[in-house]
């Protein structure tokens, strides 16, 4: 694993990169993927031709039945494979969105899916997550606000579930809350569910799609971090006439399904009974990672704060309020670390006292040193 | 071949469906896919990782070699590998356009694309397309009239060769006509240009962004229609700040590049060079294609007009005054042969003496009866 220009991954040979949140390539599953490519290749044409609008029905009837064993069965009109959580989001923003308009976001949330936000021009309203998640008394406060200036958001972009970069999932008392304030303001809820099998602790929480009953929640899953970020497909769970809108399109019109090919992979590689074992095998791994990084940090850096996320990759870290993350990076990767500091999940400055470390890219004794090269950084930056 | 969820295709099994714009599932490279998905996964685990933003350098830089051979070669700088063309110019819409603002297309156009346009809710301006391709003094008059109005257009969208419906493509003189006029008013053009490798007549003209010196032209190529539409794959070749900003965008910083595990498997497909030998295939196999629905035409329906297309899959086809295409459709439907009214490849209802045929579907028997059937169609509509 090194630097190269075939992935997005590029790692400087000194630093141990806690920034990076993205599945360890020792865990992406080569093998399996190869005989699900070869098996769908030799069984037709398919594969290679204009891929179904909605996605290929066979990859949809798998996801139907497994969604199922955990929250409600989607009918095929309530689904919709994507290109992944960053395309479906693109393909949201524009059919439900015009510039200017203004979207309701948590402070702090990803920050690329921030940065998908502003590249369509969208005016970006924080509402607080605090340990329990998202505020829904503020949602309630930001809608009320919009509401005296006559301006009604396009959508809330929320991650519920291990979310990033926080780690917390939103209360179940929380979840029903938002639901019953999204319903009386009509207001659409853009729920990204990229973390919901990767839980360590216990079972996730039921998605705001299962518990919904007003048809305000289009939830977006992803084989990212579960499969294979290169395969870009995922799937969205959503209100028959949002699938609708978005099978009828000039985009899926014109091309077909995105990510076609891969999409039919990846439905070889359900249908070959990978899917499960894989999975157990991520959770396996990732918890022993999510243990040790947690332990380490009490170890070996007592006076930050964090919460052990329940699933997820990302561990969210306040240090002592005399610390700046900002300023403090280049010291870290000096002393052989990274992580992203906390500003840039914010739209507006703060968060400076935070930092986010992921834990998905190494191995539980890299992790350790990872903490001890941020200890030294912190005892250099001696503050 | 018949109707499933799984493809895009659903034909209809007593019709010979002319109105169908895709390859001939016959001749999609299964057998060499396979070989080259194969060896991509078992050369490393990059496919399965985030794809580099711009796309897999392996690919780019195959490409602009290639692109090198007929044209001028881009830098590395200067191209971007795309989730296809539909995608791109989705992905360009949201770059350069506003909701509202004025986008020049050519009437006839490809009619998904303007559909993608109007999903942007984009104001299509047309301007006219004749036996040489678009009047880029028309052009001209439109850019004025707008610029009276204190209104720039967004981007002009143009398909120069081997044009969508009609088959027709930009003369020389014209191209440079429209690159001066692009200069000078500083007007971004998309060129479509995903029937370049289709010729079958000469060879096909030189590209707008091969002509271009004043850095306005963004070109779309795919390789939709000379490998395989299902893999989502194309690129651009577009001025440096074009393509620095689709890189360092939202969509790209948080996925990677798009249908990354079908864009290595392209490349793999390439290095194996594999991807010449199967263009000169697909040439000889549509070439033969084109001529046989060409003299069918003269031999059976001589009253109607076309041009004899020099690439890519359409002939446009001009019935007498006396006929609608909408309202022949379900008689030639009964008949046993469809088509694409020439009303929808136009904005305002106009068109509707035309239709289009496609001759990439079929073979020159298959053609030849579908004529015969639209033979039968017009004597029953008896105009």
């Amino acid at each position: 694993v090194g630097l190269d220009q075939t992935t997005q991954l590029s790692l400087r040979p000194q630093i141990i990169e806690l920034g990076v949140g993205q599945p360890d390539p020792r865990l992406l599953p080569g093998d399996c993927m190869r005989a699900a490519t070869a098996a769908m290749l030799a069984a037709g044409w398919e594969p290679l031709a204009y891929g179904a609008n909605a996605g290929p029905e066979n990859l949809l009837s798998q996801l139907a039945l497994r969604i199922a064993q955990s929250e409600r069965e989607p009918s095929l009109s309530e689904m919709i494979v994507t290109g992944g959580n960053s395309q479906a989001l693109d393909e949201l923003c524009t059919l439900l969105a015009q510039p200017g308009d203004a979207v309701l976001v948590e402070a702090p949330s990803y920050n690329f899916a921030l940065q998908i936000l502003r590249d369509h021009r969208l005016q970006l309203v924080t509402v607080p997550v605090d340990e329990n998640g998202l505020v829904p008394d503020a949602v309630d406060d930001v809608l009320r606000t919009l509401h005296e200036k006559g301006t009604r958001p396009a959508f809330l972009y929320t991650i519920p579930t291990f979310h990033n970069p926080t780690g917390v999932s939103l209360t179940l008392p929380r979840r029903r809350q938002l639901l019953a304030i999204a319903a009386s303001n009509d207001l659409w809820v853009v729920e990204d569910d990229v973390y919901r099998d990767l839980v360590y602790s216990g079972s996730a929480p039921p998605s705001l799609w299962t518990l919904d009953d007003a048809e305000s929640v289009i939830r977006l899953g992803t084989f990212s971090k579960v499969l294979a970020p290169g395969v870009r497909v995922g799937w969205m769970t959503a209100p028959r006439k949002i699938i609708t809108q978005l099978v009828g399109g000039g985009l899926r019109m014109s091309g077909g399904g995105p990510s076609h090919f891969a999409a039919m992979a990846v439905a070889e590689f359900m249908a070959a009974k990978r899917f499960e074992p894989h999975i157990e095998h991520l959770r396996a791994s990732y918890c022993g990672r999510r243990d040790e990084l947690s332990a380490a940090l009490d170890d070996l850096i007592p006076e930050a704060q964090h919460q052990r996320p329940a699933g997820g990759y990302f561990v969210w870290v306040k240090l002592p309020r005399s610390f700046d993350t900002e300023e403090l990076l280049p010291i870290a990767e000096d002393a052989g670390v990274a992580y992203v500091p906390g500003q840039r999940f914010y739209t507006g400055g703060s968060g400076n006292r935070y930092l986010r470390l992921s834990f998905s890219m190494y191995s539980p004794q890299m992790l350790r040193d990872g903490v001890l090269r941020l200890r030294t950084a912190l005892d250099r930056a001696g503050a």
